[in-house]
Order: structure tokens, then C-alpha cells, then sequence
């Protein structure tokens, strides 16, 4: 059976990757807007770690919006939450069984419900999957620890794969870099070198 | 590292296990009142999975108290859980570093709520998993269907190994096999005989 599995290069979606992969084909799949070219760190990230990889076109005015909001709010939560709705949509549009992501039990966004899962799934005909939807922070923790070699740091220095390193150039290109850091406090971010042990 | 794994025999339970073997030494635990030995059906089915078993003894209190409860209510819903919740405290008093279960997302009972995770984590010192709660009904049949060899029938019929079968003995005693069919309307129950293929 076929997975998409939403890909940043970062630990969670790759811990993901790990506990799907002895019953899919797993397949990763990171969405661009066409703004930067920080993808190509993703299928980077994919390429060291063996798995298959997509990049998918997303609608550039959805990150267009979702800046707007971002620098409204003064926070990155409901833009994020838009984004990642919209990748979910997108991957769901594969030729796939099924779609995944990387959410865990203890993250405040991106969420998906309950029912936005059943929805997404009775509108494609796909199943979403979110195998650490179950795990805690510290459980995940130790998984990447055990199972990973990765590079941690400041979310400004660490190379991303996913929509946030677009979604920070279209804020800094209307408001500077004042907006990006405003709307993002530093936060750890990681990214992915491979596997433990390697 | 070590962890326990409530385990009834059926496939939830079972395909949990699946998703964490590759990151633990699973351990199958089943709970059990002293009110019958159907855990050893659990004991049986774990043999032939090729995993460690171990019987866990419960609070024949809490089983008591349960089946007055679902007699009142006439469903099963909140003694279940509560035996669930039960069960969970006394896996997580074991000497493992974590614990799990087989609920899913889509089940309406048991459920183990992000704040009752937390609290359990955090009095045990244990981390809580639950490996299925990214996954709906139909991705986990789809998966059950590939990797397991299950019987399924009515719950009248088919073996089980958890403490269901103590309580609807425990129900009968007091009100007659009325009170049972009244509490548990026929539902499917699975029983899971090997891997797919074996």
C-alpha cells in the first residue's frame, strides 16, 4: 500500500516515516509554494535516509494569506494550522492508499481532529494516518534519540524543509525581519542527518 | 527498553504491538480479576505471537464495582473504562520504561484523554503509548487484514483474553445471562490466531 507521508526533514516526520514504514510504501512528500528553494533540504534529508521523495506545488496564495494572518495575529498558529490543512488536502491528492503526518499527542498546532480525519478521508478515499498521535513529548524524545542522528538548534539556523522557511520570507518581505522574529520567537527546530549509528 | 502492552488477544491489541516492536521489547500484559481463567486465552494467543506474557493481577474490587455499574447503566461504556484506567495503573507500576494499549481514534470506549496520558507519565514515571490513536477504523482493518490471521463473530462465541469476560461472568452471577445480553447487545469480537500467512 502507497503512504504520503508529509515530510520536513525535521525528527518528528521521520520518527513518522519509521513506525509506518513495515506496513506502507512510504513515500515523503514535502509541499513548496515556489517562494524558496528550502525544500530541496527535505529531499536532501529524504535521500540520506533511503526513503522516496515528492516535492508538491501548494497554492501560493494560501501562503500569501497565511502570512497576512501570522503578521496579524503576532503569532504563527493559525497560519501553520492553514498550511498544513492545505498540504494534507494536496497529499490526500495522490495517487496513494493512504496520507500521514508527523502531529504528535502534545503539540498545540498543527492539529488535526477528529473529525477533520474523517472528513479528509471520506472526501479522498484515503486513510490519515498520525502514528505519534499517541506518543507524549518525552516518549518521542527518546524514540529520536535511540533511532536518529539529528541537528538541533534555533529555529533561524537549523536548515528547514517545510513551508515555515517560506512562510518567514514572505513575512520579512512585507514587514522585515522585526515581523519574522516577531511572529516566530526562537524556537529549537531540527533537522534530520540520519539514522543512528550511521 | 522495556514495555508493557495491555494485551486481550484481539487485534487492536495485537497490531499496537506491531507498530512498537521495533523500538521496545514489548511485553504482553493482561489484566486479570480471579473471577475465570479466560486470560489464558490471552496467554495462548501472545505464545503463538512469539512474544512475553505476563498476567497482571487487578482489584477484584474495582471488577465488583464495574458490573454494578454497567448493570445500572445498561451499557458497558463507563465500567469498561473505568477497568481500562485501572488496568493501565497497574501495568504502569511494572519495571518498564513505558506502556501502551490498543485504543484507536475512532473507538468510543476505552478512551485515554491527553490529560489522563499526562497524569499517568507523570505519577509512574513511565511513558504512555498509544500507537493506534492516529488511526481509524478503516486504516487498522486494512492493516489487521494484512498482517494478521484474526477469527471474528460475536462476542458470545469467540475466546477472549481481557477482563470482558470476567465481567459479563460477574454480571451473570448477580442478574442472570438477561443481564448480560441487556448490558453487552452483540457486538464483533476478535481473536487473533497468528500472522497473516503463518
Amino acid at each position: 500500500m502507497d503512504l504520503a507521508l508529509l515530510f520536513s526533514g525535521g525528527k518528528d516526520s521521520t520518527l513518522a516515516g519509521l513506525f509506518l514504514d513495515s506496513f506502507y510504501d512510504v513515500r515523503l512528500v514535502t509541499g513548496r509554494f515556489g517562494v524558496t528553494d528550502d525544500w530541496e533540504h527535505a529531499a536532501a534529508a529524504a535521500d540520506r535516509l533511503g526513503y522516496p521523495f515528492e516535492a508538491v506545488d501548494l497554492d501560493r496564495d494560501v501562503a500569501e494569506e497565511a502570512a497576512a494572518r501570522m503578521r496579524e495575529d503576532g503569532y504563527p498558529r493559525n497560519g501553520i494550522q492553514r498550511v498544513h490543512e492545505h498540504a494534507l488536502e494536496r497529499a490526500a491528492d495522490l495517487d496513494v492508499d493512504a496520507v500521514a503526518d508527523g502531529t504528535r499527542r502534545d503539540d498545540r498546532v498543527p492539529t488535526v481532529s477528529r473529525a477533520q480525519a474523517q472528513s479528509l478521508e471520506d472526501r479522498h478515499g484515503v486513510d490519515y494516518l498520525s502514528p505519534l498521535a499517541g506518543l507524549g513529548r518525552h516518549a518521542v524524545d527518546r524514540l529520536v534519540d535511540e533511532n536518529l542522528d539529528v541537528e538541533t538548534g534555533p529555529s533561524a539556523e537549523i536548515p528547514k524543509g517545510d513551508y515555515e522557511a517560506e512562510l518567514r520570507e514572505l513575512i520579512a518581505r512585507e514587514g522585515g525581519r522585526e515581523a519574522v522574529d516577531r511572529v516566530f520567537p526562537d524556537h529549537e527546530q531540527s533537522y534530520v542527518r540520519g539514522f543512528a549509528g550511521d
